[in-house]
């Protein structure tokens, strides 16, 4: 589909020949995906640790690849791999494609796989047909993305841009209980450069990255859409646990006026935050709420006790920093409404909170641009889960990402991306990086 | 304190003189009270489990008591102890007063014991002073109400009245697992009556049934008043565990026009119920909602997961059948409208149900004018807990119920009775049997 496509538009390029030889993409993209899956088995899905050994066979099965395409190969000091055509690997600035190639335990096969997958195939597709970017183009296979393993998550892409902490050295990986450095040491990671701040990649030599990967929502497969351009990726504030305090009581004794129902309190806090919500959706604003952990105390509660108590978790996001600003605002606002009216008492936890980022403008257009390109009306969307785009994106590196449909969100082993969705969504990249304006 | 008032208004009464010698009823109550507990030790609180040597030896010492007093004892055929004074024990029609002796494990003192103690001590304070009732009157101490020890709760008054099913005799023991059959027969009480739905008393003969027991709810705290008369038990539905099925999903990668969140569907219901629980109200109905038991799925749910589902129970319960038929109703009404507007389903289990029982009118009467004899306020409020006045009330027999304040609810060890409150409540029973009309 990709050479018909390429072949029935090659009038509108000028730089090459209409006779230049094509690359099979289905066949090159298949043989990748399967020969990674078999490398990363697990009993069901696929197991890629961060930093294991898994992880390593995989990115030297690919380097193995590159290299009979004719694709110049480069580990860093972060221990990501490095793809470029040979005469563009030391270009003083350049595109930066790719993604991450771990997965979480009893995973998917498509979480970040595709990214750098994608990126290969444009390579190889330039390697083979003799034509060239815009730009010199890298793609980078990162390392350690999910959070699964360590606890912090992006640590390749924080490693490569100065951005990983001490703290988030320290932890524990959840299998051996093993600090992070010395994983990374292990590795031969610049672990002191890391620990410097000192990014491990010069980032002024980055013109944009670009970032293909699963839509982990179903947004895609509703609206029957197989690619989209990501307007920015949504920042959250999230409490583990917060408790409702109330007063047990049995249920038949205690008439409305003198409960403290923690219960109903919980009901009333989640109807009036859900209210707030589309009214800031309908005003054109970016939100998610959801409460994922809710229970009453599994020791004492029953059928006929009003409960003393009910916890629960609470995960706001948006791409919008304001937005989760006054989130967090009418969250307390609601909690000292409800507690006046139910004479009940919240509880908070610590907050977790990452900040929203935006993709740059520029980068947008150009993929919207590619997507007219390659037939498809564009579409533009946030992005709920986080990606290593938004650690490039802070690192002022202007930053895109192109998601693909897919079905069954992500982290199982029933992600699914029909390969010609993700054809279709790698000719929007090498479109875009042919003509990147 | 009792003393006090009876002479200060022996004006009031004509048929006896007022020099009639009086009981110390404080010390009567202690004694008893005391006794009891300490008859049946549990680590925290008291248990004295239905059909249990513990409930006969309870039975056995209140047996020794009364007769000190000069009050006749008479087990029946329910194993239950029957109390009056000797020339009323066996007359044709009499006014039936008392409770039951059994308690929950590790519970509080007075839950059904007071009603007993009580009952003993109009008949002490008649034997005492030659002072006679309006009519005879039968203190009954019955066994088996609580449901925790066999499922089935009201056995000992259901026994009484005929009402105990097939089913329930083969209700199993928590503790040995042996059926409620054979715990009866281990008592020599008579099971093939019981079994046949022959009463083993004659309800014809009983002009009232009148129930003095702790309020398990705080109404009589927060009112600051000591005595009530109950105007009817509420009648309940109930539902153990409904399900609310949805769609698990990325927190962040879903917008709210795709989810199928059940825990802000079952926000979404619960709101909706209070609101109509609020309207019932504001039209003088009673009722009152619990949802007591409520989780996520333990196994999956996590802080960044849209739930697949949430369980929670349901407990309505009102003094009128028509709000409990209407509030059913409205459930199912708002489940079909939560399940449109928010993509859920809610699946049911088998509901459990017990009709509300109304006092008699005649009785609520009789104890409002023994409340003003006795110099308090009349209030009248519901039962919230079931009582064996409703297994009586639904036999036919004209009932009544007297409440007395107690602080942190019943079937715990920190039920809290005070004996001023007590022998307030007790001095509105006696001025009731001395002056019944």
């Amino acid at each position: 589909m990709v050479a018909m496509n390429e072949s029935a538009r090659s009038g509108e390029t000028t730089r090459l020949p209409r006779t230049a030889p094509e690359l099979d993409a289905e066949a090159f993209a298949r043989d990748l995906f399967e020969e990674v899956a078999r490398l990363s088995p697990a009993d069901v899905g696929v197991s890629r640790p961060a930093y294991s050994d898994t992880e390593t066979r995989v990115l030297e099965f690919l380097r193995e690849r590159a290299e009979e395409w004719g694709i110049a190969v480069r580990p860093d000091r972060g221990g990501n791999y490095h793809f470029a055509l040979p005469e563009d690997m030391d270009a003083e600035r350049f595109i930066l494609v790719g993604s991450h190639v771990d997965s979480v335990h009893q995973g998917g096969n498509y979480d970040g796989l595709a990214g750098v997958i994608a990126g290969l195939l444009c390579l190889a597709r330039a390697a083979v047909s003799g034509k060239r970017f815009a730009h010199p183009v890298r793609c980078v296979a990162m390392r350690a993305e999910e959070s699964h393993w360590f606890g912090p998550c992006y640590i390749g892409s924080k490693g490569l841009t100065g951005q990983l902490t001490a703290s988030e050295l320290s932890a524990v990986h959840r299998g051996d209980n093993r600090t992070l450095e010395s994983h990374m040491r292990d590795l031969d990671i610049d672990v002191d450069a890391i620990k410097a701040g000192r990014p491990l990649m010069d980032m002024a030599s980055v013109l944009e990255y670009i970032e293909l990967h699963i839509e982990q929502g179903p947004m895609l497969v509703e609206k029957r859409l197989p690619v989209a351009v990501v307007s920015g990726i949504r920042g959250n504030f999230r409490h583990r646990k917060i408790t409702c305090l109330g007063e047990a009581g049995h249920s038949g004794a205690v008439p409305r006026a003198y409960r403290h129902d923690p219960v109903f309190a919980l009901a009333d806090l989640l109807s009036r935050l859900d209210d707030s919500w589309l009214t800031i959706l309908q005003k054109g604003d970016d939100l998610v709420l959801t409460s994922g952990v809710v229970s009453t105390d599994q020791r004492t509660n029953s059928l006929s006790r009003i409960p003393d108590k009910v916890t629960f978790s609470f995960d706001c996001r948006s791409q919008s920093r304001e937005v989760l600003e006054g989130m967090r605002e009418l969250l307390m606002e609601e909690m000292q409404q409800v507690e006046r009216a139910r004479k009940v008492k919240f509880l908070l936890d610590d907050e977790l909170s990452t900040a929203p980022a935006l993709m740059s403008e520029n980068v947008i257009q150009g993929l919207k641009t590619a997507m007219n390109r390659t037939g498809l009306e564009p579409f533009v969307m946030p992005s709920g889960g986080g990606h290593d785009a938004a650690i490039f994106a802070n690192a002022g590196v202007p930053s895109g990402m192109i998601f693909v449909r897919n079905r069954h969100g992500s982290h199982n082993p029933e992600e699914a991306l029909d390969i010609a969705d993700f054809l279709l969504g790698a000719e929007v990249l090498y479109n875009h990086l042919r003509e990147e304006q």
